[in-house]
C-alpha cells in the first residue's frame, strides 16, 4: 500500500511507494561522472587560464598569492555572465492594472569550485570543499549587507538533467529582493510548530531520527544525515546540524571541515549508489533584512533527479516518490566507502 | 532588465526575461511528434485489440456498439495498472511520533484518448476531443460521489521529458484524499482577492487581458486563451472560460465542442511554434467534498517543458521564465493554421 506522508514543517503531502520501492539501478538517468571529463578544457570559461572569459572576480582564494583574475586560485567567485537578475537600478515596484511587478534586481554569482574541469564538490579534498563553503559564507554575509535583498540562496546543479548548463564544477548564489513563498512556508511552518510545541521541528526531527535510526544515512559529531520522512524525491538527503543554529554563516572556519565531511559523505554515497546521478543541492536558511520571525534551523537538501516531475506534481505540488526513505537510507548506508 | 512578476492569485513571484527573450527555436527539447509513430503497435497496452492488457475498463464509448473490453471504442477509461494510489482500504490516519501519515488511498485512472497510436489530443477531430473531455467529466462526477476524495485532477503528460511513460495518447485522472497545498493556495488566493475587491481574479484577468490584448493567443465565443502575466514556464498557456464557472463539469455535451476548439487550438499552435514540444496540461478545479470556499473559476494550464527546473526553482519555488508572455503570445498568434 502506498503511503501519504506529511512534511511536518511545510505540511506538504507526498505519496511514498511502500510495497515495491524502486531500487537504485532501476532509474534511467544519465551518468554525470566528472572524472570522465578532461582536466582542462580550452574553451571552458571556468578553467584555469581562462579568467578573462568571466566578469571580474568578486572573491578568490590564492594560497600562493597572485593578482586578481590571474590563475593559481583554488576557489573563485564571479558574477554570472548571463544573470537571471541584475544588480543595477532600483526596484520600481508598480501595479499594472490588477498585476504587480518590480524590476528584476538581484545578484547572481557563480562559485567556481576548483580550477580542474574534471572534479566535483564530492571529489575535492575536504579542505578545498571547506574553501567552497567558506567562500559561499563570505559572499552570503556580504550580500546580506545590502538591505534590498530579502533572501539569499546558495545552491548547486549537478548534471544537465538538473539544470547545469556549464560542465565545470560550480555552485551559485542568488540574492532576491523578495522572500519566496516556499521559504515563507518553511519559516512560518517552523513558527507554527514551535508555537504549538515550544520546540523546533528540526530539533525534534534530529531526536526522532536518532531514536529510530532507520532513515539515518550516517552522522558526524555535529550533523545528522538522513532521508526525510516525507521525501519528495527518491534518495532525497538532508544534512541537518544537530544543535539549533539559525544560519550556516555562524560556523567558524574549522567547523567548515566537518560540514564538508557531511556534504561530501552524502554526495559520495549518492554517486556510488546511483552511479553519479544529476542532483540539486540547496542551502535552506533564514530570510535576511526582514521583520519575519528570527528563528530558523538551517539545513541542506540534496535532491537527486531520478524521475521527472509530471502532471500531478505540476498541477498540485503533490510528489510521488518511488523509493521509500527507509529503503533509500539502507542503500546509502551500504554505499559507504 | 528582467522583471519580477507576481501571480495575483497564488502570490508567487516569477522572474521574467525582458530584454532578450528566448525564441522558439532556441530551446533544445526533443520533438515529440506522434505522427512519426506507427498507427498500431503490437505490444502497446492501449492500442486497439490489446484491451486485455489493461485492467477492465471503467468507461468506454463505442458508437457502433460492442461488448466491454472489446475493440471498436473511440475513448476508453481504465484503472492505471501501476497506480500511484490504491482504491481499496481505509485511510488509517495516524501519527508516527512527530510525523503524520495515512494510507495512499485514491484513484488513478487512464483515459485512452484514441485507439490510434500516432494521434494526440491536438490531432483528433473536434468531436473525438470532445469525447475525451466528456469522458473525463463523467469520471470526475463519478469520483466526486466518493466522499473520501477531496481533490480530483485531470491532466495530460505529453512526451518523455514531461513524464509520459507510455507513448500512446492518453490523459490521466487522479483522485486524492487530501486537498493539495498548491490547490489550497489557489482557492484561498481567490478568496482573499474576492474579499478585497468583491470580484473574481480570473474574471478580472479576462477583462484586463481582453483590454490589453498583448498576451492573448486567440479566443472563442466563451474562452480566452492567453499567456498569463506571471507565466512560470516559457509559452505557458491558459484556457479560461470568459464567464464565471465553478467547474468544467457544469458544461453540457455541445459546449465541449467549443472547449475542444480552445484546447486543440492551443496545442496545435504550441506544436507548430515549438516543433511538438513536451508539455503538461492540468485542469484546475475546485476541491470536492470539503467545507472549503465553494467559489472558483476553473481553467486549464498548459506548461511546455522547454527548460529544466534547477536549484533556484527547487530551493525556493521561484521560476525563471526565459520568454516573456507578451513575446510568447506573439509567436503563438503567428502560429495560427
Amino acid at each position: 500500500m502506498p503511503q501519504l506522508r506529511k512534511n511536518p514543517v511545510t505540511r506538504e503531502w507526498v505519496v511514498v511507494a511502500q510495497e515495491r520501492s524502486r531500487r537504485p539501478g532501476e532509474f534511467q538517468v544519465p551518468c554525470e561522472d566528472p572524472s570522465d571529463l578532461p582536466e582542462h578544457k580550452q574553451q571552458c570559461p571556468f578553467c584555469a587560464g581562462n579568467e578573462s572569459q568571466t566578469p571580474p572576480e568578486l572573491l578568490a582564494y590564492r594560497p600562493d598569492g597572485g593578482a586578481p583574475n590571474s590563475p593559481n586560485w583554488t576557489v573563485r567567485v564571479v558574477p554570472n555572465k548571463f544573470p537571471a537578475l541584475k544588480m543595477e537600478g532600483d526596484l520600481a515596484r508598480r501595479g499594472q492594472g490588477m498585476y504587480d511587478s518590480m524590476n528584476g534586481i538581484g545578484s547572481h554569482e557563480v562559485v567556481v569550485e576548483t580550477p580542474e574541469h574534471n572534479q566535483s564538490l564530492a571529489t575535492l579534498s575536504r579542505e578545498r570543499c571547506a574553501d567552497v563553503l567558506w567562500a559561499a559564507r563570505e559572499r552570503f554575509i556580504d550580500l546580506s549587507a545590502d538591505r534590498k535583498f530579502k533572501y539569499i540562496l546558495f545552491f548547486r546543479n549537478h548534471g544537465v538533467v538538473a539544470g547545469a548548463s556549464i560542465e565545470h564544477p560550480h555552485s551559485q548564489i542568488i540574492a532576491l529582493p523578495i522572500v519566496p513563498l516556499d521559504v515563507l512556508a518553511e519559516v512560518e511552518g517552523m513558527g507554527t510548530y514551535a508555537e504549538y510545541r515550544d520546540r523546533c521541528p528540526y530539533c525534534d526531527m534530529v531526536t526522532q531520527e536518532s531514536d529510530l535510526k532507520d532513515r539515518i544515512v550516517f552522522e558526524t559529531e555535529n550533523y545528522l544525515i538522513f532521508e526525510p520522512f516525507a521525501s519528495k524525491f527518491a534518495f532525497e538527503t538532508w544534512v541537518v546540524p544537530k544543535r539549533h543554529q539559525n544560519s550556516f554563516t555562524e560556523l567558524e572556519r574549522p567547523e567548515m571541515l566537518e560540514l564538508s565531511d557531511a556534504i561530501q559523505g552524502s554526495l559520495r554515497r549518492i554517486d556510488r549508489c546511483l552511479n553519479f546521478p544529476p542532483y540539486n543541492l540547496a542551502m535552506h536558511s533564514l530570510p535576511v533584512n526582514t521583520s519575519r520571525p528570527e528563528d530558523f534551523h538551517w539545513h541542506i537538501q540534496i535532491s537527486p533527479r531520478l524521475t521527472v516531475a509530471a502532471g500531478l506534481e505540476m498541477g498540485t505540488g503533490v510528489y510521488i516518490n518511488a523509493t521509500s526513505p527507509e529503503e533509500a537510507a539502507r542503500y546509502l548506508r551500504d554505499a559507504a566507502e
